[in-house]
């Protein structure tokens, strides 16, 4: 099932996306009781696609995947071993954008400014202490992210704040799906309709059920909490002023985003 | 003026606190209408206190004042210069607990756990773009933060999040209070009742105004997102087993949480 959240007419609500059309849910997909079909039926080009969900807690497994790993390292001239553990980061929802929406990149932003196109694990049921084998009991489906990276600042400072987590750098969406196999996915990204990155999930160093037992041991997941699972990659080329920037996966959709620098 | 959230008989609710007495509002003190007394007054020992509000976005100053720094890199065995530049950090609501609810520590830490006392600045409205001079114009008032941390895990972990993020781990309140002088506040920890750390908020290395200024460059501030500022001063001895620990602050008021570990 593809579930979606949406905006018309300044109302919002959850929906079910069946082809070109949104059948319309009363309540939350995220509350215990679930969201009913109040009846009512939109074409879904007559609705604003909202991201599908606002997490409450927003986790990001960083270095991911191996040929991103090593690209990367060489990119920063460094000599390094891939992570040994699934150590968590964190993302702030201030940054989270739908698709359709502009990227906006600061004025003072030297760049490069980077895709990385990501699978997203949404959290359905509040859960602690799972072990790898439950592990995706409590994941409602999967979405998509596209981790906006501003590379000079990702070297420059202590933390990840700006070159992360500026105002529009993490789009999501298009929709969430249930029933999708988190490690048998085919992630690809394009830029102004070519294709620049093509990757198999299969290759996660640490996998979507090892990173929720991780996270599980010492924290609680909520409903509405978003897993993004990393990136592989090199993940050029740069991004730049008037590029569309599309991630795209065959069940979930294509999230698409036009990039624009600020005072250009 | 002195704002709370509160619980009584399964109902949530803001309110006001004079002395013993809370005054219920209806709304939220985040929204745009201004949250009305209902004419309801509860005692306050009636009450189950919440944490004053629960962010969207939860930015975290890391190493903001020179004391701190310097005993943390001496422990560390660094030789390094204090940051010199304001990069902010996050932390994540799972972890924030209210006063009064027990910090576990998970059976597997080895420690030590040690507080952090914190002044925390809580946004009031929507902002973006601010400089120094009117930076505090979005603030609605300020709050106590205990940045429970695990020093074995922040040395052994790529980021930050169970050595900072532990469900239980970012106890955050009692009360918000308006009008306070950020950069002018005498914070002290204590522990089973003994001192055991006093500084002032005028010893940041970097302002609450300078770090909204920088905040703002990028990123929206929302009602209810929550800036820590720091804290000063060797944060010893560390926490164990019985302890219970307070961060006091003469307006705010005391934010106390008794602490146990997993398993004892």
């Amino acid at each position: 099932m593809k579930y979606g959240r949406f905006e018309h007419s300044g109302r919002v609500f959850f929906g079910t996306v069946e082809g070109d059309t949104v059948h319309e849910l009363e309540g939350s997909i995220f509350e215990e009781n679930d969201a009913k079909p109040t009846g009512a039926r939109h074409a879904l080009k007559d609705l604003r696609i909202l991201t599908p969900c606002m997490p409450s807690n927003f986790y990001c497994a960083g270095l991911n995947y191996l040929a991103h790993f090593d690209w990367a390292s060489e990119r920063k001239g460094l000599k390094r071993s891939p992570p040994k553990k699934a150590d968590i980061g964190y993302r702030s929802p201030n940054a989270l954008t739908a698709t359709g929406e502009t990227i906006v990149i600061p004025a003072d932003s030297e760049g490069p400014v980077q895709y990385e196109g990501e699978l997203v694990a949404v959290v359905g049921k509040t859960a602690k202490h799972l072990s790898e084998e439950n592990a995706l009991s409590c994941i409602f489906g999967y979405t998509l992210g596209n981790d906006l990276s501003e590379r000079s600042w990702q070297a420059s400072d202590r933390t990840l704040w700006r070159a992360k987590n500026c105002d529009t750098w993490k789009p999501m969406g298009p929709f969430i799906v249930t029933g999708l196999d988190p490690m048998d996915l085919t992630v690809a990204v394009r830029i102004n309709g070519d294709t620049v990155s093509v990757y198999s999930t299969s290759r996660m160093l640490f996998s979507a059920q090892h990173y929720i037992a991780q996270i599980t041991k010492y924290m609680t997941l909520h409903p509405g909490d978003v897993i993004w699972l990393g990136t592989d990659n090199p993940t050029i080329p740069d991004l730049k002023h008037g590029d569309v920037v599309e991630i795209l996966q065959k069940d979930i959709g294509v999230l698409r985003n036009p990039v624009v620098k600020a005072g250009v």
